[in-house]
């Protein structure tokens, strides 16, 4: 995605020039430390993606909008993590294994406190809309993040729950991103809700195509060991629609797949279970449906001019194969 | 002081009144929870206080900026209990305790915004000033916290430090609850300044006192056992004053007693070589340094009606033994 190498650039700047205070150490050298991780930045370009299609995005730089949702995603990456028990992120140790763990858990709060103050530094009206939606965004996501923890002891989710706490837990915040940039640029209501359901439906597929490539995406390219979630007995969307799919003896085959110690065997008998249940297609099916929509809801916004960063970002995303 | 008593109601009927959602039930569960843990609410009755003393207090309802610091005030508690490992706050199970963990971390994250929700709930230009006010003093808190986690690592910690890490972690959230109440209520900024310089120095004071207390408060009535943070081996301001008095030879004697496990005579040796080093003189002049200082400030005020319930608020706390 080389179009968007300016926009992830000029977002690293802008974290790299945020004016921490020194001390307490524990508490801002863990902020430091994780705003240089790096990542795509996804999240913070459909910010400045979707505010440059309106004409205040001049008057209102939305820059800011875009660091609060960047720096809450990371809170949410930070808190996260010790709640998974997470060693590693992007390579580096987590904030909770660098340091320990309450000063995990009192770096990402004040990281959650920073986004507030980049969305209250815009005129009064803009930031009372910013902070509304962000507020129902955030709720959103910890609603999702517990619904992912309950997942782990229950061992039948159904597809709606699971599409549910997917949307909540990751794809809200994309909608929320792009609202927030139409909002940022003074685009008007429609265009805030089409792009906010563009940003939510292109998120449900995103994660959908997550599930998918665990298990069919390229080993070259995935960069991580084929069948993670398999192997890990993770209740992913291939998982759920298995379950919702299978009859007794099928059930029971997975039951006795789940606690199968030999790794290839385990993987090689989900895969021809998954075959038989035709998994893969049912959730490519289920992918595209939400790309499509993601697609309906953009071709119906109404700007002064072309949409090509927005399109292209979503083509080049369906086309990924790790 | 019974004359809060009405406060306090109106505070618990609001807390009660607040409709969270059924689910996740684990992550709505505990708000419900912490929520009836009661406590003398003392930060949401300084918003009404104050506002009540303002023309606009009856235009812009106080209550929602009131409950916005009572539930900032108790994310800071569930995650300040994590952090001290607390089994029990108010006679019941932390969060932590009850439930796990993550879902600690977790329902208080969803506090945090909930208290945004009730502040953004105002007119936009209130919104944004009760927001920055709350921005600011949200990362103080933070700051404090960690300072006093690190001072826990360090066994000489200096007065000003001492007196920094109480002002920030807990007298700071005091003269923002008041300069709420005076921002809902129409006050101009003079008013908001005093107020806030007010409940700063109030609760440095009061701090102070709670420090005096421990050791010298009247044990039928401190409800916990005298000299705790003696056993715990605290760094409190008595301590910090002892240290910063003693010679070589009582440092020696502070560091013997700081390892004696006969309790008893812990706190008498220690009481006594606090009564050869005039701690308990130093820290009340000090406290009274503090108490009239925010008696200047409310002095200061200029307002419609009389000063009589933050007056009397005063009066009382300074007279308080346990």
């Amino acid at each position: 995605m080389d179009f968007l190498k300016d926009y992830t650039s000029k977002i690293n700047k802008a974290l790299e020039a945020i004016d921490l205070p020194n001390g307490p150490s524990n508490l801002y050298d863990p902020l430091r430390y994780f705003f240089k991780l790096g990542g795509k930045r996804i999240r913070p370009v459909l910010v400045l993606l979707a505010a440059e299609k309106f004409e205040n995005n001049a008057v209102n730089d939305p820059i800011n909008a875009a660091l609060a949702v960047e720096i809450f995603h990371n809170f949410s990456l930070v808190h996260d993590d010790i709640m998974d028990e997470a060693p590693v992120r992007r390579g580096k140790k987590t904030v909770h294994k660098k340091w320990d763990q309450n000063i995990a858990i009192l770096s990402g709060d004040v990281m959650l406190v920073k986004a507030y103050q980049y969305l209250n530094s815009y005129p009064h009206k803009i930031a009372k809309q910013l902070i509304d939606l962000f507020n129902k965004t955030a709720i959103e996501v910890c609603e999702g993040q517990q619904m992912d923890m309950d997942f782990e002891k229950i061992s039948r989710v159904t597809k709606e729950d699971y599409l549910k706490m997917i949307s909540l837990k990751t794809s809200v915040l994309l909608g929320c991103a792009l609202q927030m940039g139409a909002i940022v640029g003074g685009g008007d209501s429609k265009a805030q809700n089409e792009l906010y359901a563009f940003g939510l439906n292109m998120g449900i597929a995103f994660q959908i195509q997550d599930d998918l490539l665990d298990l069919y995406g390229d080993p070259k390219l995935v960069g991580k060991q084929v069948g993670g979630d398999i192997i890990a007995n993770k209740n992913t969307l291939l998982m759920v629609i298995a379950k919702e799919g299978a009859n007794e003896k099928q059930l029971r085959t997975l039951e006795k797949l789940s606690i199968e110690n030999n790794i290839e065997n385990k993987i090689a008998g989900i895969i021809a279970l998954f075959k038989s249940l035709k998994v893969q297609e049912k959730c490519q099916e289920l992918m595209m449906d939400f790309y499509k929509k993601a697609e309906y809801h953009l071709d119906e916004i109404d700007v002064n001019n072309d949409k090509s960063g927005l399109w292209a970002l979503t083509k080049e995303l369906q086309k990924r194969s790790y």
